[in-house]
């Protein structure tokens, strides 16, 4: 059925994707003389950059999710569809849901990336990602449950297969996750558990290539590598994980690690939608665009952010898939369509502005690096943390934040640990693991 | 297989639910000679009295949950383990898990009520209760999700029976609830759905006798009618819910009401567990105890709460459901087997003191009698939220919880109205529903 949304005024932009990206799209069009409706399968924007402190209890979901329509709920002309779009008819102009289609006349693909498992399905059904807040809860859960049953067993191969945790990917999240996890270890899993003996608890964050978070200076991934160290967290560099059985992590060093849990943030690709021609999509799964994000060959319709690959001679495989590409070009399409639609004027070329990295380990201890200024240590982290509030959409996401960075800050016992979930991931997960296997013929 | 835990003192006591009665136990037990093992198949206590604000997205479910370990980190004699308990084995004096037992030398029986639906399957099937943290954010994510269907649809019966809810039962939850749904209907649900005409939407509080929260006094309970009038709740009284079917509920007046969303807070039964002997278990599933809450024959076993019935002679069908009853329950029994484990001496019987009932209908209404004292409004609401907030565990959670009051009173738009969910619950529902149907030939 088509879906009706009057007042559609000198056009109709749809947005595929509430993102940092697609938000950013639909806050230059607030008030404009278009009709903007931002379509996603989820109601809220997702701050990714906290995802990982949901994850490990120090933050709950509604602090780091913000319902899209409350974002825009000044704007009469910015509409939100809660659905997953299925197709793109770029011949009839028009996105495909289940049951329902809309009609564009401009569509800007803001999709984002998915977690990558490069084709490898045994480590698709059985690691666990962290690309989005359910998949954060997720892994909560599971975290806190393997604690939990290691109290209901004697074997002490399996207890350690429970406590223990694998990283695979030492870039942002992998590194704030493991330090996370460290400071979990060394404060607060102690007083929840203090039946377990936590000196046996071990954390590996596994790295393929010879540093961790290899965006920044090599000065600053060592310091990376010592903040991580001083947590507890044991760093596996030049070694890529193949796989995980049952309560065992294989590497390609053919050392194991024992671990039941391994999570894996050690890659994204591009998350398309289908419909477009062929020879749009590369081998990351990201589409193709010009310098304006226009997608080749389509006059109405752009890609932006992590799922956009724009190659110039700077980022010959496209800029990088972090927040600050994606609303840098948000803005930039925007103008372009708004002086295009208003004025008829030409696009405007995409010019990306490097705004540097950051990263946290811990409390009072994080890398900064813009240009060539390089900062680690406590002042690294105030910036970090600055830097991160400010990014938070709503005031309450602000206060109650920093109320609880606060709190997690001058106590050692912050975060409610809560296990909410309707079923059990870890046995389904078991069951699929299970019928892969069986069809792989292996025993 | 047998849980292991050391260091059993003078005597193990399992605690069969972290509830208002059993989290009481276990704090009078705090740093005495005994072992405390409290075993819920959460890992939280739920401070069940908000959970109507988690349902409508005024409160994140982290402020009313509570993990129970947090609550007992620095007692060393209190123990958790999560598990359901499956069976007592009162001969072995054991309780007996999936896989595992536990040991007991006292047990008490604090596992609360379960939603009551008088027998009706297709009731069972096809509302939604409101009992636990998980069916309140379950309840949130089908009420935004109707919302988000209604724009989707152009039938008008259809999208009539998405905005439509009918609770079933005017007790404090279900008036609470119809309250809170009252506020979002005129305050919040316009700014966030600005497309769909609100006057559409019809909350129906559907109650089978005469008048609603019948526990207050008459007077009271006009008042309270009142006060969800003004909100825009229609109050049906003498009326029972029969059933609900596609997207309408059938009543015994013979008068449908269009709705997709039946909300049962008609009633509770006693939530037992298996193993006790025959005749211990009366006809509201609750279990029969004597005066000391001990169960009939069982020298070891005893019951607290809204799972026990003590018929005395000012309560001849056992005390009133509610959490004062299990808190002062649990303190009677702590204290008397401390006073028998330690001196040998005996039990003393149990009193209860009546403190009164309130509830709440929304911004300044509220209703509160303590035996003739009688008082309604903006002094009750000061109460209302006094009481709830000292009683909330937990520094964190009455800061969170303050704040979000204060900005709920202060703005009109409060509170994160997030569908975070796994899975398609109204699908599911509807398939279940199906099945009854074709098993009872329904058509």
């Amino acid at each position: 059925m088509l879906i009706e949304i009057p007042d559609r005024k000198k056009a109709r932009i749809v947005i595929i994707g509430g993102g940092f990206g697609g938000i950013q799209v639909a806050k230059v069009f607030k008030k404009k003389e278009v009709q903007v409706v931002i379509v996603d399968k989820n109601n809220y924007h997702t701050f990714q950059p906290l995802m990982y402190q949901v994850a490990t209890s120090a933050l709950e979901a509604e602090s780091i999710a913000y319902p899209i329509r409350k974002i825009f709920n000044k704007s009469k002309n910015i509409f939100f569809r809660l659905g997953e779009v299925k197709n793109i008819d770029h011949e009839k102009k028009v996105i495909e849901f289940n049951n329902d289609t809309l009609e564009y006349d401009y569509l800007i693909i803001a999709s984002g990336a998915r977690t990558n498992y490069f084709g490898n399905e045994g480590l698709t059904i059985s690691a666990m990602p962290m690309k989005s807040i359910l998949e954060s809860l997720d892994l909560r859960t599971v975290l806190l449950q393997n604690f939990e049953h290691a109290l209901l067993i004697n074997n002490e191969r399996k207890k350690q297969g429970m406590l223990n945790v694998v990283i695979a990917g030492a870039g942002p999240t992998g590194v704030e996750l493991a330090g996370a996890l460290g400071e979990l270890k060394r404060s607060v899993f102690p007083k929840d558990y203090p039946e377990l003996d936590l000196s046996k608890m071990n954390i590996y964050l596994v790295q393929s290539g010879d540093r961790v978070l290899p965006m920044l200076s090599p000065k600053l991934s060592a310091k990376a590598k010592k903040y991580l160290e001083n947590l507890g967290v044991t760093v596996v560099l030049n070694t890529r994980v193949l796989d995980i059985f049952g309560d065992y992590v294989q590497t390609n060093t053919g050392k194991d690690i024992i671990a039941k849990t391994l999570i894996w943030t050690a890659g994204v690709t591009g998350n398309p939608v289908n419909g477009l021609p062929d020879g749009t999509i590369n081998k990351g799964d990201r589409i193709r665009v010009d310098e304006y994000n226009q997608v080749k060959n389509m006059n109405d319709i752009f890609a932006i952010g992590d799922v956009a690959c724009m190659e110039t001679e700077d980022y010959p495989n496209g800029h990088p898939q972090i927040a600050p590409a994606a609303i840098q070009q948000g803005i930039q399409v925007a103008k372009n369509l708004l002086n295009k639609i208003n004025y008829n004027r030409d696009f405007k070329p995409f010019k990306y502005k490097d705004k540097g990295a950051m990263a946290t380990v811990g409390k009072n201890k994080a890398l900064v690096q813009v240009g060539n200024f390089k900062i680690s240590g406590f002042i690294a982290w105030l910036m970090w943390m600055a830097v991160h509030l400010m990014s938070l959409i709503g005031f309450r996401n602000k206060v109650v934040t920093m109320f609880n960075w606060m709190k997690n800050y001058f106590s050692t016992d912050a975060g409610m640990r809560l296990i909410i979930t309707h079923f059990d991931l870890q046995e389904e997960k078991r069951k699929r693991r299970k019928e892969f296997e069986n069809r792989q013929g292996i025993k």
